[in-house]
């Protein structure tokens, strides 16, 4: 199943049309008080509101719809710390094909169980222990299934990129855009969708402070592989960026910055309490780091990928009120 | 100010363009798991990403936009548990227009504190023991200016109306719509649009379980005045319904239902964690009534009027952490 090649426009505008009618076109919000805080036009696109709660679909729908019948029928495993895992359940079943997901065993119990109901079978490992790529492995191997990675694979970063191809269709050009980092997939294929259709955009990548690979492998030209990050962004808490991922990021992403826990936290509640719309921990991370540039993008026309809105409400609870 | 007819679905359409460019037309939204689980089509009107956050930004504008220059000139007293106190603020302020709003001391902060920031002055008094309409009475006297009610006037009830009359034209036709009742604006309103643009649409009323003074208004055929109900729907703790709501609503809406506290709260949590969207607890009384119809409601097209999603972050904490 894997390619060489790096994924195009081509294969956004491709995924575009595989996932049309299954995945929501999201729809982007504004908010008066930020843009007048920042001087700005900031377009936030609210994947928080697409199915299974991320843009994860997109991704997993792609991935699985591009597969031969034959291989279909043999079934996919997923490795994911959770909203990759609901997506591939929801996608699998919608294509009427067997998923066994493998998840951390601390995942947010809100993912386990939603990844359940849309009928994927759940193994559980200790993120802190166990390699995960290894139990996927061998599940895979028992059964012949093919993998489906979270983020390294042409066809999924593909689906990711359809977001920010949507968003600037919905606006219009944009003179930055702020996407969450995790694994990579959803920046690389946003920088490939504004490469295309927004040149001159310049992409900027937002990760977790306490697990900032992603901008380490940036600046030294190599992947750069940490220690499991402790943050509360749980779907930025990857070890590394992948091969195709880093490619494209290197090549057309401008800059990587991070924001802290803290910060993640605040624009949780802002999201909350002003907008009216629940975003989880990672889902914040491209509005944080716009957020601190401030004045700085005075005059542009700023899009921010609000990236999911899988959170526990116990959880939220505890983030919230804390304080 | 006053009018004595009561407002038709012609004031409707005039309130329609009046707001256009100034109000959000609010999206639709729809769960899957709603729609297996009552096997109908159910349409969630969200007005809690209303401006303001709700829906009584409509019936403000349309009411504020409506006034004549020099009567704009002596400024507009409004009195409010909250909601519309925010939307004439900011109706008032986009109007240029003085606005001074008479608010409960036990009003949620976040309610208030809004309606500072769009510029309206802010008098306090007692909910259970002063008469918020006497205290307006006085200071519209005192300066001549206009008291803009909260739902028993023309038109605000056409204002609100604009938000069923939207859902009819964003989904078609509906068989039943259910929206909160408080003192009967949005519920007046939305009966007349649904009369005139989905006839044969029932239209049904909720109010929470201790302040069922509507239902009782509504059955024995004249307006029944309560106590201040104690209730955590704080937009729906009216004493009675308006002289020309109640005729509306005796004329043209089908049935008063309730829902207790402990029903809302379970809807806030379905509209958190399912659909990513924060609604105050008088926002849930429509969607409350709906779920508990169960499968009588099979086969149906059903409108739900989301109507707002105002709560403090500490509120919500409190309610959904109490189980």
């Amino acid at each position: 199943m894997r390619r060489t090649s790096l994924p195009t426009h081509a294969d956004i505008e491709a995924a575009a049309r595989r996932i049309d009618g299954y995945a929501h076109r999201t729809p982007v919000m504004t908010s008066r008080s930020v843009d007048e805080n920042l001087g700005a036009r900031v377009f936030f696109k609210c994947e928080n509101l697409q199915r299974a709660g991320a843009f994860k679909f997109r991704g997993a729908f792609n991935a699985l719809s591009n597969l031969e019948p034959e291989v279909r029928a043999k079934g996919v495993v997923a490795f994911s710390s959770g909203n990759h895992a609901q997506a591939v359940a929801l996608a699998a079943s919608l294509l009427g094909i067997d998923a066994t997901i493998v998840m951390p065993s601390d995942a947010p119990k809100s993912k386990m169980a939603a990844t359940r109901a849309y009928g994927g079978r759940v193994v559980v490992y200790d993120r802190y222990l166990d390699d995960r790529e290894d139990i996927a492995r061998r599940l895979s191997e028992e059964r012949g299934s093919s993998i489906i990675p979270p983020y390294d694979h042409p066809d999924v970063i593909a689906g990711q990129g359809t977001a920010a191809a949507e968003l600037i269709e919905q606006v219009g050009p944009l003179d930055g855009l702020f996407v969450p980092l995790g694994g990579g997939g959803l920046l690389s294929g946003s920088a490939l969708a504004a490469k295309a259709l927004s040149p001159g955009c310049r992409v900027i990548g937002v990760e977790p402070e306490a697990g900032n690979d992603g901008q380490q492998s940036f600046r030294q030209g190599s992947i750069v592989r940490i220690d499991v990050p402790k943050t509360i962004a749980d779907g930025a808490q990857t070890q590394a960026l992948g091969r195709h991922t880093f490619d494209i990021i290197r090549r057309d992403v401008s800059e990587i910055l991070t924001a802290s826990d803290a910060e993640l936290v605040d624009c949780m509640r802002f999201f909350f309490t002003r907008m009216k719309i629940v975003v989880e921990p990672t889902g914040c991370l491209g509005f944080a780091a716009a957020r601190a540039q401030g004045r700085q993008l005075a005059g542009r026309r700023i899009g921010v990928i609000v990236s999911g809105g899988n959170i526990d409400d116990e959880r939220m609870i505890d983030l919230l009120g804390a304080r």
